[in-house]
């Protein structure tokens, strides 16, 4: 006699984002799960775990019988269901019950031009678009070159009632939802089947198509989970006394964009633990303030331009942020001099670092104090935790030569990060040509040049593409923006390079000044002469030649620093840059 | 152009005993990473994590090349290696060499009956045998049963050379060690490959042997440390300031056997964590405060008997045992009596519960403080921590009435334990019809009967095998256990059923008296009536009609009551029970 075996719920018992989803309404079905404040009526919306899981129920009835939506298998992806959203509690409604039909989620990137918004969507072939009633006007602008794509629009509104719209067939989300019932059986998807779809910012070219699957998505959330068990670093969680308001009962702000690569992985983790998740629409600095205080936030992701933006709010001081006591700062280099300027503002904040990109979905790299390291002093620390950090636990990262040899841990020689993860996207939709150019001898290329200390952290030093070479010698890009960034008068600060016919390229320096902050083109030069000529940190010849004075710096659709745009524009900069080669030699 | 893609180093990377070995060895080389005292010799033995590393690759080099072990395939395990082995870094070794090559790791349990050891081996196959020296007059009293299932035998001692035995072509593992080459090539294993075979303690017939692939192990221990993330619990871990010496930087001490089902996991989860791990060969007293003292100890599995026997130590005073904050309990029920008895003697104890069994891993259930009740005061919290707890993240854990309805959860309502995990075994080795008594209706019945308070925290009434039914009711046996273990001249107690021709069972306790005490079978009775029966957490009906005073109280070989010895021989403890009937009413 041979048993039935239950291999579907044991050894092949398969990773699936509902999973995650399921948690938090068995623990505290009736506990206020999710608040989302409106950032232009300023309304607050509440959600007990379990109202927001019978929203995601009839929303997988309305996917499923409704909008017909057609669930993926491990060899083909399913529909894919297009969002251009805010971080709401819809877009959260989302991303798990579009993954939970078997549908792939496809989170456009609304800060890209028109003309990318209109390739991703057609290049992902979307079938259904949700969208928010702030982006109307956005999806009317694109609407004629989507319509023979996207079969379905879908109106996400805190309001009732449509918008006079030459969209056709519009339907509204509470719609959709009120006439489905709240309960859901949730298909038994395979473990490989797509979940998501998120393309690359496009800087470099038309953007690309990662891929992640539910089993992708549920590693990255267990093992970034259990990083955290390992990695609290007592010098700031436990002697401080702030670790009680982590684990489960921390409240983390979604602040980075859910059309960014899943948020940086936060839904997931967030979901998954049963803690208390703020949704802020967008970022606007007021209503960072007044959420953090008003639902006591613990927690939060933050590109460095919003650290620099909170340094400049006037009001800062009025609100009472101190629940705060975890900020994660990635989507590039977080600056010492920032750091120190902010958390001079704001004691409880306690900012690391972290690295990551679209196709690592993202987190591989975060910083913590290693154990070895727990005694060093508060300067020591903060130069540890600026640094991206270490692989997490689970992920293969090293930095290579060009001949594919891990470079020496001496903290100078720059090689280029290459990963492989249970995480990492396998390949680019339907796009194979680059998916080739990114796995090269089975290693994820990452594009970005770092080094790494003794001790194992990496410090990112550029993007291969960023370099700046000059004469045979390359000049350490992230190291001059974050020396200058230490200055006090610097809010921001970013080095390109600039075509010279005898050195090839030369360093150009743009920065903004603090508002009652006064300094010119030679304080830069001044600064970076003190602080890291004569510290040893750089060496004179990679002063920058050009230094510009401007509060227009360009950034990405994700708040970095947008070279590509400074060198297409350079004129512009060029036109306002002053040379300071006399001082810089 | 079709790009060549990688799975194996994405979307399907496997999930392998062995990525979690090397992470200890990336992060912290050099550090001591793994301690062992011989508790015969009280020698201690350290090894850096390279240094043991470099132990694991010599020992795959040998079972690769000079014993010929054949690897195992998703269909079909490879070669059975069985240890008859207490915890030792050997031991360790063997854990992470023995299934990294692709073998099936079978940690015999060397507390079974010889009868069932043979058994266990003859039923698994095993081609090669690793034995401590402490244990050649066990494997020399089996050798005629197994010597023509068993190819070769490999001698684990401290000492050099061989002892003089009967045992043919005894290889003594050192020698083995030694010359192989210290680097390994580990085979891309297929995560389905069968890990680790671990037999049941066959209390009720012969042992059954519960199969774990590298997947399930690697889950289950992502898992466990993942939950260890968010359910930190604050008034024990931080506010005292205790948090600190935890994650990265705890050391724990092996104390569960390692043949005893993954010696609750605690291997993967300190060596993926790269944490310092004590291992003392077997447990004494005075070699567990020993340990405690000098490698400052954070973190120990104990069985409650363990903790009854370190209750009764007389020189536990001699020790600053101040460094343990974290005491699992598992292996059967904590009562609270105990937890707060020796919590009193050592007050830096911070004891909780956990449940789990050979055929789960073994964990699925931990208990820790909710966070919408962590401002309950000690008493309760205490109350909530002997609670088998909480399922973890990641499993499915249900209390069932006979219909597989979820009981209601009244923490009244008595039903059966049942379990669907990714780590849960699917089928016990080559025994189809016990693997359909396991799973049943898609779900794996534990035989543990439980019920569920409003919080969800799961109770563990009884095994259903050891219930008893008086009258139509049935006696909470768990329940009575842990109410006479409050009383302060009390060190352990059990109950069973007795046959009787009116109730169908009468309940009998057996209690052993703390040294220095006194207290005979009546003061059990009163204290039951007392703090049982006037409290209203038992009726009088259910008080035991018969109490025998006895420090010979039957244990199996984990450590558990043995009601199946105690009920065998149960005319050996009616002649020294007293009938109490007249007081009990």
């Amino acid at each position: 006699m041979e048993a039935r075996t239950y291999p579907e719920f044991s050894t092949h018992y398969p990773l699936l984002l509902t999973t995650i989803m399921r948690r938090p309404v068995r623990m505290y079905p009736d506990q206020i799960g999710v608040v989302y404040r409106n950032h232009l009526s300023g309304e607050y919306f509440r959600f007990t775990w379990d109202q927001w899981y019978r929203r995601v129920c009839r929303l997988a009835n309305a996917l499923s019988s409704e909008l017909d939506v057609v669930a993926g298998t491990p060899r083909e992806p399913g529909d894919r269901i297009a969002t251009m959203a805010l971080n709401t509690h819809r877009h959260l409604e989302l991303y798990f019950g579009v993954p939970g039909v078997g549908a792939t989620l496809h989170p456009v990137n609304v800060r890209l031009s028109p003309e990318h918004i209109v390739y991703t969507i057609r290049h992902a072939q979307d079938r259904v678009l949700f969208f928010d009633d702030a982006l109307l006007p956005l999806v009317e602008g694109i609407y004629d070159h989507i319509k023979d794509v996207v079969q379905r629009f879908v109106y996400l509104s805190d309001k009732p009632g449509l918008p006079e719209t030459r969209i056709a067939n519009l339907i509204h989300y509470e719609d959709l939802l009120a006439r489905q019932p709240e309960q859901f059986d949730w298909p038994a998807l395979h473990e490989d089947v797509n979940a998501t779809l998120c393309y690359t910012t496009g800087t470099t070219g038309q953007p690309k198509g990662a891929t992640f699957t539910h089993r992708q998505l549920y590693l990255m959330t267990v093992h970034v989970m259990a990083q955290m068990a390992i990695a609290n670093t007592p010098s700031i969680d436990i002697e401080d006394g702030l670790g009680v308001r982590l684990g489960e009962s921390a409240v983390p702000l979604l602040n980075t964009p859910m059309f960014h690569i899943h948020a940086w992985g936060a839904p997931f983790i967030a979901v998954y633990s049963a803690q208390k998740i703020v949704l802020h629409g967008t970022f606007t600095v007021q209503g960072f303030c007044e959420l953090v205080e008003r639902e006591k936030v613990t927690s939060v992701g933050i590109v460095a331009t919003i650290a620099a933006m909170l340094l400049e709010y006037p009001d800062l001081h009025k609100y009472d942020l101190s629940s705060l006591v975890r900020v994660n700062v990635g989507g590039g280099a977080l600056p010492l001099g920032l750091k120190k300027k902010l958390e001079a503002l704001i004691p409880s904040f306690r900012m690391s670092s972290g690295y990551g990109m679209t196709e690592t979905a993202p987190t591989i790299v975060t910083s913590f104090i290693k154990k070895d390291l727990v005694d060093l002093d508060r300067e020591q620390t903060d130069a540890l935790l600026v640094k991206a950090g270490l692989p997490i636990l689970g992920v293969d990262v090293e930095v290579v030569d060009d001949d594919g040899k891990p470079v020496p841990k001496d903290d100078q020689t720059v090689g280029e990060i290459v990963v492989r993860a249970p995480w990492t996207t396998e390949r680019y939709f339907r796009d194979p040509e680059k998916s080739a150019e990114l796995w090269r001898g089975g290693w994820l290329h990452t594009g970005d040049l770092a080094k790494v200390d003794a001790h194992g952290y990496i410090t990112i030093a550029d993007r291969i593409k960023d370099v700046i070479r000059s004469g045979a010698e390359m000049v350490p890009t992230v190291l001059l923006e974050n020396l200058i960034a230490m200055a006090d008068f610097v809010q921001e600060a970013t080095v390109v390079g600039v075509p010279d016919p005898v050195w090839g390229e030369r360093p150009m320096a743009l920065v903004s000044v603090r508002t009652g902050f006064e300094a010119d083109e030679y304080a830069v030069i001044d600064f970076l002469k003190t602080h890291g000529v004569d510290t040893g940190r750089i060496t004179k010849w990679m002063l920058p030649k050009l230094v510009a004075i401007t509060r227009d710096i360009p950034k990405t659709s994700v708040g970095k620093y947008n070279k590509k745009r400074i060198r297409d524009e350079l004129d512009r900069f060029l036109a306002i840059a002053r040379d300071v080669s006399d001082r810089a030699s």
